[in-house]
């Protein structure tokens, strides 16, 4: 597969001192972007530029390149595949898609909709679930088209298989109150490889389709800011290689695909404060916000900005999820066996941050595990809620209602599965730490660029933004806080990623 | 007082029609800002334009008319005063000000930066904090140096005073957790005048003073947006009168000062989800974020866009805070004689909007009130609980700990004020809605632009827009989530106001 610089780009190094000095000059500071009037003269052309090579990057630059369009994919790494590659490889889809259906697995368009637009945020965009809901099963099919391989196995299992299943329930669909809300179905579907190896696997075969339809595909290539006509219309990008600047002109569309900004610090702290707080940046080096910017430098919009996962992945092995999750003032809060990213929301946005696991006997981690630190033990709750510095009587009153109902099969709190409800007994009980701070607690970026369900940049106005195009997690797309679900975001940037890219090969709509 | 258009824009109407065919040509779809280009001629010019004619964009006219400049400022509205003339006049103030020295208050700038810094959001903008706690006593003197009646009157009773009292506890200093993180003092500035008149008051002084000075006030003028030279300067705005176009030169710089985006539900579904369920937007008619999206539209990063206040005012009386506040868990989760903006963004932004007062004969509103309905009455905690549908057993166990340990002065969860604090009893129990929907819930938004303590405009790459300054609710300011007293907003608008407009007119830095 291609990597580095191409020819076209290598025969033309001779120009770059010169167009480097000619921007600085022209360009004053507060400019977010440049004016084309300051470009003497491009360095390269195409008719789409992608910046960007995860999973919405690449879906992008393929859908382009079947229009017909020239493609260059810039990637600001020395390696292609975005985060995406360092994920679970987890899409999610539903409504029957021809997996479900291998395996007997009922489904609806509707519930899947039910699902997407009532147990997460509130005012979710209705819009791209929609279409997504509607569109999801098609885009397995393209998926399984692409080679990526998919198993016919279906696992109960929580969490993402180990094994090599390839479906199974990647989200909060079972625990409640998102089981009254929609009828449940399996919808994570993941590459059939064992472990964590999805993401890899999945982008492998994205970008070994992406070469062969003929996309550009150079790495190590930085997008730094767009550059715009005098009407708006976006023309191209100036992008850096090897410390030198290079002027891109693009005569389609432009796609940024950069992905989030959970490595920014600056960023998180400014839009994104309880993600900064939380102990492990998900996501690859440069998922700095750098597409982000270049989109706002312009006049898009951003919304979403201070949403992203926080999950605090507490299970496998479901037996800890018999233990219950206390907050601060030794009050239950969510119920335990919430998918990952509910329980991690719930602490990270709505917990200051703070909250305790506490395990009896039976429910304690049974194997050797650093994620969450034991902080207090006990023969009685009591010495536990001690030690913890909780409230005087707070746990042990949570603890006695939890028990004298789970002993009738009861949760009238939160109504956790009958599976995992008992009673705490039997010491020693045990605390462990489920601080954003101190747990192993992944965090990654939700906030993005306002686009239509077409990747069309809206600016503050609603207006499109034209030339301009944007996918994945520079976005703000159908992943919102709390995520409620596996393969909601892969799922989305694969999915719009592709309209994304055939829009802008479309390019100079009116 | 100047109001409506003066004779230097009235003497150019014949330019109208032309110059907005111009500018609707030359500016495609997706041109959030107008190139200077597109603008043929100019209708007026001035040294600086102040869009906005509340306590941001007055104390920002007379600053720039201070420093010498040529001042128009524009409201558009048919009145002046803008959000500020309808809210308490209560402007946050301590280190050590006038009224709180003549009073025998005792206060530092510490313990003000402290609580400031500390009690609200985390990672809040702590340059912005720091500057406004070093210097609000001096902006104190400014404030009554502009006629702004302050009576040497101190009161200790909860809430905005109905008397004409000026210094009062106005937010959630003496509430835990506020008071165990910095010394409280009283900081609520309130002009001496009976009831909810002080933003009035104050606007009037500080009109009649701008007016005074100088400044052009024009009222029925609408900004729309920013007008820019090819190097990133603002070069003006375009406006709207009567329902056509004008363009307005600026020789030094432009201060945005439109207020939020409160009134603007589109803005609201996707930026601030919380406060579209609010049932009060509480600002005027014109928050509807324009001047955010004219900054939005050249670039400017916009920050805190989720954030803003929601209320819940249940005091007066005090003697509803002998009852509890529980959720939709039947658990209690904040002190409930915190302040209404602490309380209610509890509510708001992590109990999914749902609330109930539990009060007892004793603590139960004793006069007709339609803020907070009553939603369930009985003899006994278990009666409230069935009409409330609350888990079973809940409400029960939440009082019986409550009761336990009130009757002994403590109260483990959430430390209520003594003064507050016994066990409930005593039918009949009631509930009272406190939901954000259905309650006297006043909500008003945080979110703007990204600008420094000088009220320069930054874009997305933090460097300084130039010719380009905004305060008030139009930035990002001193007021974040949960909003902690009263007084930080048009204490931030007047404070930041003046350094932004005193920035303005020293224009064209480098």
């Amino acid at each position: 597969m291609a990597n580095g610089i191409g020819d076209s780009l290598l025969n033309r190094r001779s120009l770059l001192a010169g167009l480097a000095a000619t921007a600085a000059t022209a360009v004053a500071a507060g400019s977010a972007a440049l004016p084309r009037s300051a470009v003497k003269s491009w360095d390269i052309s195409t008719d789409v530029l992608i910046a960007g090579s995860g999973a919405a990057g690449i879906c992008a630059a393929m859908e382009a390149r079947k229009k017909g369009a020239q493609v260059l994919l810039i990637e600001s790494l020395a390696r292609f595949g975005g985060s995406s590659s360092m994920s679970g490889g987890v899409v999610y889809a539903g409504g029957g898609t021809a997996l479900q259906k291998s395996l007997n697995v009922s489904d609806s368009v509707e519930q899947m909709y039910l699902f997407l637009s009532q147990a997460g945020a509130i005012h979710p965009p209705l819009d791209k679930i929609q279409l997504y809901c509607e569109e999801s099963a098609a885009h397995f099919d393209w998926l399984v088209a692409q080679g990526i391989p998919y198993s016919e196995k279906l696992t109960q299992a929580k969490g993402l298989p180990m094994g090599d299943e390839s479906l199974y329930f990647s989200g909060t669909e079972l625990a409640w109150p998102a089981r009254d809300m929609a009828t449940p179905a399996p919808r994570g579907h993941v590459p059939g490889v064992p472990g964590m190896n999805g993401g890899r696997r999945l982008m492998e075969a994205l970008l070994t389709n992406a070469d062969a339809l003929g996309v550009r595909l150079r790495a190590g290539v930085r997008a730094d800011r767009l550059i715009t006509e005098s009407d708006g219309r976006i023309a191209g990008a100036m992008v850096t290689v090897d410390g030198e600047q290079l002027a891109i002109r693009v005569r389609r569309g432009i796609v940024l695909a950069c992905g989030g900004f959970i490595q920014n610090r600056e960023m998180l702290r400014q839009y994104a404060p309880q993600l900064f707080d939380c102990s492990v940046p998900w996501g690859n080096a440069d998922d700095q916000g750098v597409g982000i910017n270049m989109g706002i430098g312009v006049g898009a919009a951003a919304l979403q900005m201070n949403q992203g996962f926080a999950i605090a992945p507490i299970y496998p092995p479901e037996s800890v999820l018999s233990g219950i999750v206390v907050n601060a003032s030794g009050q239950r809060f969510v119920s335990e066996d919430s998918y990952h990213g509910v329980l991690g929301d719930a602490i990270a946005y709505h917990q200051q941050g703070r909250a305790w696991l506490i395990t009896d006997q039976h429910s304690s981690y049974d194997f050797h595990q650093d994620n969450f630190l034991p902080v207090a033990e006990g023969n009685g709750i009591g010495e536990i809620a001690v030690q913890l510095e909780l409230p005087r009587g707070a746990l042990q009153n949570t603890v006695a209602y939890y028990n004298l109902h789970a002993a009738n099969g009861e949760d009238p709190l939160f109504r956790k599965s009958l599976s995992y409800l008992r009673p705490l007994q039997g010491p020693p009980y045990k605390a462990w730490d489920l601080s954003v701070k101190n747990a192993f607690f992944p965090a990654h970026t939700f906030g993005g660029l306002h686009t239509t369900i077409d990747g069309e940049v809206l600016n503050s106005f609603g207006e499109i933004i034209p030339g301009l195009y944007s996918a994945g997690r520079n976005t703000a797309g159908i992943p919102t806080a709390p995520y409620i679900a596996s393969g909601l975001s892969v799922g989305d940037c694969t999915f719009f990623g592709r309209r994304a890219g055939g829009a802008a090969a479309a390019g100079h709509r009116s």
